[in-house]
């Protein structure tokens, strides 16, 4: 049922526009520069033997998460169920919540939908398993279970040592549809710490948790399926211990200015910044330009946008402008020029907006290609 | 036209229910609050005889705009054309835009939306001033014009002593049906300075600014039929300087923790939090809980929410998940439990979301009054 009180957003250009022709602010994909950091990810899996199941909280789109699959991804991550509902609702089969889930409407959603894709979900509690099967009870479907373990970022997970009675729940609940999926070992906090040495010495800590988890299920009799895990910031790592079997990185397709800011890791593929905030000229004082692009146009939690393509400083205007400055030299852009801003962090960023614009050939002089519904925004449930 | 690409989001709860039954996360206005706070707003101006025109950048639903001018508001300001339009969709009829529009395709949308209620728009350049004219001139319809001069916050605005060359451009386009409507001076800097002193010297320093502007317009012979501005932090005194004729105060209707965190200035209505995130608990460790609510349920840009009724500190979680640790003597919170979250910022925060759920009875036992769409959400263009 669509609630008719809302209005419906229109895209910010039609497909042919001209580059110069999107309205603003719009959130715009370099499609030409995607594909590549999507060809680099699933290259970089496929070399290593490993899954990659690139994880949906990023791009929030059916459609990207098809091609992500059609270039080999075994499916995505989501963290929300709602996420997953829209997702399955644009035709992706085979989706993952990785997250924990525990009250009974959801879990009761969740069980609905388990009937009609291939899911899994996160635990770190008994509680969370037993709702998880009373959920499932009427009508049981399987569903893939992974132990979430905290690995060190200290927000969700089990510790390492209590992985056995955790998953021997899990198995005596098969007959309502649960099955061991493996372990679930992400760490947040390591993917922004700027040096890679910084990063592989989180994942070797992270490593040593697996290692105890895999220790406890093996001592139970207990046979560990699969370790999943690991972001854009540190995949390389997860990926040379040997223990991880699947990769969760998401943010590698759009690449923002957080992530760029990282020293990279040896050996990680080179991912191009591919979403940008496209912003205008609405204000200009002698010594700096306003855009009309502010909070509600790009995330702040992990800092300001960069401006992209010229030599300008942003600094935060408030939730519907930005301001900008120019570096000696670089001249101020005129009233109603378009700046191009890197958002600091995309996935927040992406849930800003209600479609992307898909360009190609360039931002300079491109056209847009597509226009692709955002389709999770705002599924916050 | 519907894009039937995007699914809709279903609200939180149904009209009727308990507050527990409320799914998380989710939007939740306590309404007697919030209506207390309308009453003692609009009592403010009446008694001073001044215009309020609340902002509809906080709250982005026509039905609360409509609450407004019931109480006694002459019409809302906005920030972007699209709020003006899902606005005027859901029955506001007088709208001010009070931010600069300079893209050609936009104006031709105000334009249309001309015809359909009063509009106003502010201005800070010739060129915004010629554009307007030019987008109206195929079907002339009444625009009031506001000069924006900048008093202080470096941001958008023009200066005070160039007021007298834009309004009469404005003047001269009365034929194309702008009209000057005054000045528009608002200053966002001032609004969170902590103590009621730095607040009210920020202000003094506005108002020499807008003397400054009147003198000019006085001097060229041009009448300004009234000054526009002020904000939640500082309308007491754009009030008590005798130069406003009109306050724009938005983030009163709710009060998030940034309003709450400012020193009160003398004389100002005592506002209540009614703006809330409603948020569970999924995963609960030894030293702290994690509840379902992150930057993708609340803002940042101001700072974390804080919760409410428990005495219990808020961490950042990131995009999904937000970390709870009890103070001395409290208990953390069980798996499955809430948490309620005063956002560290109101605007950005509501614009995260669909619907606003309105509780009447309290937080603690009351029961779902009404559902709100959000109407202008995601409207940033």
């Amino acid at each position: 049922m669509r609630d008719e009180g809302i209005p419906v957003i229109e895209p910010a250009a039609r497909v042919g526009d001209p580059v110069e022709a999107i309205d603003t602010p719009a959130l715009v994909i370099d499609a030409d520069a995607m594909e590549r950091n999507i060809a680099a990810m699933a290259g970089f899996a496929r070399e290593r033997g490993l899954k990659l199941r690139p994880h949906a909280k990023t791009h929030k789109c059916a459609a990207l998460a098809r091609l992500q699959i059609e270039a080999g991804a075994v499916g995505v991550c989501v963290q929300k169920l709602g996420e997953a509902q829209a997702l399955a609702a644009g035709g992706v089969r085979d989706i993952y919540v990785s997250n924990e889930v525990i009250a009974p409407q959801k879990l009761a959603r969740l069980a609905m939908l388990a009937h009609q894709v291939k899911l899994a979900l996160a635990v770190d509690s008994l509680q969370g398993i037993e709702q998880l099967a009373l959920a499932l009870q009427p009508s049981p479907a399987s569903i893939d279970v992974f132990i979430e373990i905290d690995v060190g970022q200290g927000r969700c997970g089990a510790a390492p040592g209590q992985v056995a009675q955790l998953a021997r729940a899990v198995q005596a609940r098969a007959g309502a549809g649960l099955r061991l999926g493996g372990l679930q070992a992400y760490h947040g906090g390591a993917q922004h710490l700027r040096t890679a040495a910084e990063r592989q010495a989180a994942i070797a800590q992270a490593a040593e948790s697996v290692r105890t988890a895999l220790a406890t299920l093996r001592a139970a009799g207990i046979e560990c399926p699969l370790v999943t895990g690991a972001g854009s910031g540190s995949f390389v790592f997860e990926a040379a211990s040997g223990l991880w079997g699947e990769l969760q990185a998401g943010s590698y397709l759009f690449m923002d200015r957080d992530y760029a800011d990282n020293e990279p890791a040896p050996g990680a593929p080179r991912f191009e910044h591919a979403l940008f905030v496209k912003s205008s000229v609405i204000s200009r004082g002698a010594s700096h330009a306003v855009v009309d692009a502010g909070h509600k146009s790009h995330a702040v939690d992990s800092g300001l946008p960069r401006v992209w393509g010229a030599a300008l400083d942003f600094t935060n205007g408030g939730d519907e402008h930005g301001i900008v400055r120019g570096r000696p030299g670089e001249p101020l852009p005129d009233l109603g020029a378009t700046v191009w801003l890197v958002p600091g962090h995309c996935d927040p960023t992406v849930n800003l907006h209600d479609h992307y614009v898909l360009v190609r050939g360039g931002l300079a002089a491109g056209r847009v290609a597509s226009i692709l519904p955002i389709d999770a925004r705002g599924a916050i449930r």
